[in-house]
């Protein structure tokens, strides 16, 4: 595995891998690496000859006061990760080498980047696509891979290569889970005891709204209102939105039917968690 | 020469020549061929072993009440044109195939739109900008040639793919103007016989304004003040902007020195036309 922080040295071997015809696939991360990562990497290491991994904190998609600084940031620990995974190519380049001194152009998916946590992050959503956009054109793969627990992203993500012809496809994986049902995210590390001993109640509360659903109940509204009620009773956190949405459009839905989707966020202090639940109703 | 009006086709032939390791160059057109059109099919044809055109006038870069209607269109004429210049594939697309039922992503180059033609045209780079990142996309050329002529949309396009890190090399070819200096464009054949015997005086204003500049007289202000009355002594064209601007940036300077440029526009009654002239003071 190698370590390459230069986009003229990563192209370099990209040139060699092309040349060879295999297959590259790429897993876009923030690093600070949990099983949700390593699942991507397994993946992308199960379906092609070449996986590439890139680890970026992209300054442009955190808000003025969100957790850009205290992000956690640990590229050695990850490297060991990412070798067991037998990763071929960790992608690890410095702010200056992505942005350069003058960057003017932005990639906007329009709508759905409005919508659910866009409403709390106002342009977090155009910091996403502008850096996937960047880093399929640097890293050219043929299937990227992305997690569902980053629902929003993953629909805009996958609009932005339909709409923009990108000519990568994408691959979206299971969420994992702790043990308790806590999705994995680099952002958990930051949750209190207390905080991290209620923050299980999120899945809890959407694995019960899908056996409601699916024992009939598709009224949206009342389904909402019981797992915000349950988050409630049983946690600290402050619900930033729960929704009953169509999974492919991200659109609020009031019945249920089709592939659906409940998404939710809930602030533990400064410490905001998305969770989401699949479903398909004929 | 094929001509072919779908994307699927398209990357079916283009799989033949990529295994082929040749290299493709790419002119991006709304048609209606001139002799400038001409140059830059010359231009991909000498350098590259494939030649790709689109034909595509494209909707998301005019605005409401400007003239996507009117817009020639001679596809006939156009391919017998293009035969001539030995180009391999004419990619001419439908609306449809282009932009989908629903198409939500749009690339935006910031600053650098808003300014000369920006101002007047608040939606037209955005339309640019989106519409040439998917046909780099669509077509995966090695080098894409573009008409000096739309200096602004050059600079905006060199921008666009260095900030995406798009595969693509650009290369801008020198404006190709009729006898009498006008600079060729589509838009010509709206202009009455009067006014056609009036636009060559914009051509004529530049290179006068740049005589003036090389014997030493650096000041913006005064060559545009004196580009802006001889346009009005010598045609009823109706001024949008004359700018003396960096020829990277398109920043206006006052004082005019390096790669720098002087860019009009002027519209005759609804023809809006437009000009530039380059030059490098030391």
């Amino acid at each position: 595995m190698r370590t390459i922080k230069s986009i003229n040295s990563l192209k370099r071997e990209l040139k060699i891998i092309k040349s060879k015809n295999q297959t590259i696939g790429f897993v876009p991360t923030m690093g600070a690496f949990h099983k949700g990562h390593l699942s991507l990497m397994r993946n992308a290491r199960r379906d092609n000859d070449i996986v590439i991994v890139s680890i970026f904190v992209n300054p442009t998609q955190f808000g003025p006061k969100e957790d850009f600084e205290k992000y956690p940031r640990q590229i050695k620990i990850d490297e060991l990760f990412a070798k067991k995974e037998k990763v071929d190519i960790i992608f690890y380049p410095s702010a200056k080498e992505i942005y350069k001194d003058c960057h003017l152009t932005y990639v906007n998916v329009t709508n759905i980047s409005k919508v659910l946590c866009g409403r709390s992050r106002p342009n977090h959503f155009e910091g996403v696509t502008t850096i996937v956009s960047k880093l399929i054109n640097i890293t050219e793969p043929d299937v990227m891979y992305l997690g569902q627990k980053d629902a929003q992203q993953a629909v805009i993500i996958k609009t932005m290569v339909k709409d923009l012809n990108f000519n990568v496809a994408i691959k979206i994986c299971p969420i994992v889970r702790e043990k308790d049902g806590l999705a994995m995210s680099s952002r958990n590390s930051y949750l209190s005891q207390k905080h991290r001993q209620e923050a299980p109640c999120l899945y809890k509360s959407l694995k019960e709204a899908k056996k409601m659903i699916l024992a009939g109940n598709t009224n949206s509204k009342s389904i909402l209102s019981w797992v915000a009620s349950n988050i409630k009773n049983n946690s600290s956190g402050i619900i930033d939105y729960t929704e009953c949405i169509n999974a492919d459009t991200l659109m609020p839905i009031s019945r249920i039917k089709g592939r659906a989707m409940i998404a939710l966020a809930v602030k533990f202090r400064k410490t905001r968690l998305i969770d989401n639940i699949l479903f398909h109703l004929k």
